[in-house]
């Protein structure tokens, strides 16, 4: 079976999800695209059909299955929607903007039957982090107590907003946490630094995360979006029995001009191009199931519910607790 | 369009392809199968056909491309029927047995006008070798000037013998070696250190072989199958600007029990599954455009021309010369 | 020229002071012991003649200079007593341990006429320290902004505090931040994580403090001194042009048993014992110019003012200010 | 007491020497010059006095001990001379030029009745090989099959020699080998790979050395004067349980640029200053218990058996025998 995918916009995130699947992934083609931006559809339709809009591409009989990367504060309405036509759905990160929205998709799910969605967390498929987790999950580290995180862009964009440093980059340290360490934050803080001379002048430059857990695990994370020296994701587990780290890349070691040293990535895509792929072909397979696996709902859930919190704390300049619901069952 | 593949050979390394292909490549299925014994054919052939033999299958107009992996004898036999009748192949290495049976193959690929023929070097599609490839090919470590390399392997099963550690094992380096230096090696010899206490008694392991490359370059290379601690490729290469060494693979650290490190492969099909992958995908790929990519016919007679040759050394405990036809501008 | 030490305190690090004199250091005897413990200063004393006390000691022709490894609240009288018979002192840290007390050293010392006091702040002389200073003062990677610190031990004594997780551990970060950034601390506060269950139940283990210094950089450091793996020291400063970090020891790698590895220093002696040495010569090499050299009584304030506020910090569990005086110009 | 040390030859290294034992060894001084060139050991004397020819400082009461550091053809002389006198002598690599004298040395040292002779093979002071001598000798790797070496440096002086990367560079992993091995190599070949073009024309660089012992380990060496990056030493035993390799400096890891990477020392002074120091340090140490120790007069006699016998290698081109003397038991 190949499975018919429906695109919901074609903005750079989009055009590479469709990239994938046409070309690196099995079991799957892309059928029908939809942008607000028509021409931009067009443009990235290949042999796929362009929709006027979600709502009828969702509705098509020639889509199994729905790709929802359009801008963030549409996500919910696409993904309600496919709920609602019973289809899986895979949604890049947020789930939805408010922790409301994501709620209101779970109730939909919940009422479903079984999940439906997938939540664009693709570290989940890094092979370093699941290793990370397997270790962990083993105990060889003994329970976790202390997380340090680093997530440093070499620049950041002029549009890059000081909340995107919680909303479009922390994000993904957030739901990483969660996953390797299976606890809930609770709490949150941010701390800036003196900010580098190379960011413009509107952001806060990098930001030093705290979390806290239920259990009582404490993380730090730094963003910092204007690094200079390349794309370099950071994540160390201290536990009562010993230290896990995630690896840099494995790359050549040169021996030059006085150096050893390796190259490192420059962009996110070249970092976690394997992890993007894993997370595609997890979900294609997935949808003959029936069944959607990977981060779910729940997951986006609380990653909004904790990012929410985050802001607030960028704002106050205090701790801040997050507002969660207890996890339905449904869930578990 | 969805290639169709026939399999010669069902044995671990061709229902391992025939496992990749059902579930990790994209673009292909597996219609066929056969081999020397029946009911192995029919357990690995899932919704595939199973043919009487190699003939019937590669004539089979349900069989768009060729991939053969049978037992080492029988490959130039299928490779042949497969360039008889237009047919792209994969064929595992080594291509053929003898250098006269890779130059009838060669002859009637020429024949043929096209490559359609690819040697199942997969080291060449490992993300490593590749950045390695790419640097050196660069200039950025000078002309090269010595290679070191070794191929350890776990522990050998029984039936490995003394001449495999040429043709099984070190003929990968060969290619590997011909590749990142674009040259061809001239000459070759086998010096046996003491043996481990850990091979059975007909075993010489480890071994060490030297080869020149028509430039000078000279390569060393330690085979050692039964070094106990996992399944560890080193190549690193020595230019008249610097140096450039293979990594080893990126594993999360652990600091844990008094020691600072990770964990080590333990069996080639761990270490180079990506490589694998890359490789099928790449051959999937290229059998639409009728145009075979990778390495060629000229690379597995160069590689049996220098394997056969060390066969020899590793008896005469001598240099021995390589004896090679030129280059066919065919394969320039 | 042999310079004559007199020691006071023949506690372990005493012992350990006396026995690199002895044995390791250049141009230097002891001369001259004193203990609260007259037995425990006798049986280190070797040839060196054992004083009824301090002042008795400090006060003989035959001590050019002194070393204070007795009690820490003893450390400032000693300190003035030395400053007073205007002869060169080397004080293990801290100078004093409060404030005040420091402010009376240095008030003493600025009387003098010229710098007579090396505080015992070894890590300034271990090799990796100082390579990480050359780099960042040569500008290599721009203004600091962040600093990210680990202070770990295999196994704290039964008598360890929650307290000296600060004032024995923490202070060691306290001075190599301020060296390193050539910056003063200007606020404190301590995180408690959940706690190890390999603790004893009056500790608080591991702390997780943050501090801020007056250019705004962050630093953070995780204390853990029950990390059972072994004694692990991490410093990482991320600048507006680059990262730069504190090497792990080099160590012979060993691949064996499916892992690839080296061994940690499993004690704190162990790992500085090098700097230990290049302290005690570097001062002694001081002591015929009349002038000291390292970390000056400024420094041993500084540090007591920030850990005197990180200990205020544990209780309150809120973010303190530090107090703290200007620099004279006597310390500039 | 204070070990008085006479100085032959007031060359680079016996500068070096002279600077080492006034500036950072404990328990010595040098009392004692002398030089062909009268004007030199003048220059480099300080407050030493000067002496006409070796055989007058030998002899002078004033001399406790006699550090021989001139040119290698008269090293032979200089040692039977202090050895007649009764004195310790360190002399630097190698003993002798001949085989011959190394046994002529051997036999007057005998005569004496107990060691006075320590050769200047510094290596076995380094930290690295001190930890892999310990990790080998306590059989962590089984017994050792294979040892894999480079020695490069980044670049030779007009008057290096072909040879010299036997007698000068290569003779370093000679005796490392047999003191890393506890065994003796029984013969050596030399393989030229391409050169470099860096290198003067008289000069053959890159050079590849094979030697075996008597147990049948296999040694390979590449020596690489003009290497370009730096000076990097290397050195790898496989052995029946596992490998082990000695570790590159440890540097400060710098991320800018786009690399990740450390800095390698570029002379083999900054790569071993700590060893040249602790081999001088246990001279001295030595000398007042009346008994040498570390490398002895039988180390430097094979590796001169073996470094003489290789230059035959390099031509003849020739697999070549070391013979060599059975070790006696004075020097079991």
């Amino acid at each position: 079976m190949t499975v018919r995918i429906g695109v919901i916009g074609t903005g750079a995130i989009g055009r590479d999800h469709i990239d994938r699947v046409t070309r690196r992934i099995r079991g799957a083609s892309v059928t029908a695209v939809t942008d607000l931006d028509r021409a931009l559809a067009e443009k990235s339709a290949g042999e796929a059909k362009v929709y006027p809009d979600g709502a009828a591409l969702i509705a098509s009989p020639e889509v199994d299955a729905v790709l929802v990367a359009c801008s963030d504060a549409a996500h919910a309405e696409h993904v309600l929607t496919a709920i609602a036509a019973g289809k899986p759905v895979l949604c890049e990160k947020p789930l939805a903007v408010t922790p409301e929205d994501c709620l209101r998709i779970m109730a939909a799910e919940e009422s479903h039957g079984s999940r439906l969605v997938q939540v664009g967390f693709m570290r989940r498929y890094d092979a370093g982090y699941r290793e990370m987790h397997r270790v962990i999950s083993a105990g060889d580290i003994g329970r976790p107590l202390l997380m340090h995180c680093a997530h440093r862009n070499r620049a950041s964009r002029p549009d890059y907003t000081t909340e995107m440093a919680v909303l479009s980059s922390g994000v993904h340290e957030i739901d990483a946490a969660r996953w390797l360490l299976s606890d809930e934050i609770v709490s949150t803080q941010v701390i800036n630094p003196r900010s580098t001379r190379h960011r413009l002048p509107h952001l806060t430059d990098p930001q030093f995360m705290l979390f806290e857990t239920a259990s009582g695990i404490r993380i730090d994370l730094e963003v910092f979006v204007n690094c200079r020296y390349g794309y370099d994701i950071r994540c160390e587990t201290v536990g009562e029995e010993g230290l896990l780290r995630l690896p840099d890349p494995a790359r050549p070691e040169l021996r030059a001009s006085a150096r050893i040293g390796t190259a490192i990535d420059q962009e996110w895509d070249d970092r976690f191009s394997a992890a993007f792929d894993a997370e595609l072909q997890a979900w294609v397979d997935s949808v003959p199931t029936g069944r959607a696996t990977g981060p779910s709902s729940w997951d986006g859930y609380a990653a909004t519910a904790v990012a929410t919190a985050t802001v607030r704390a960028q704002q106050s300049g205090d701790v801040e607790q997050v507002n969660m619901r207890e996890r339905p069952a449904f869930y578990a």
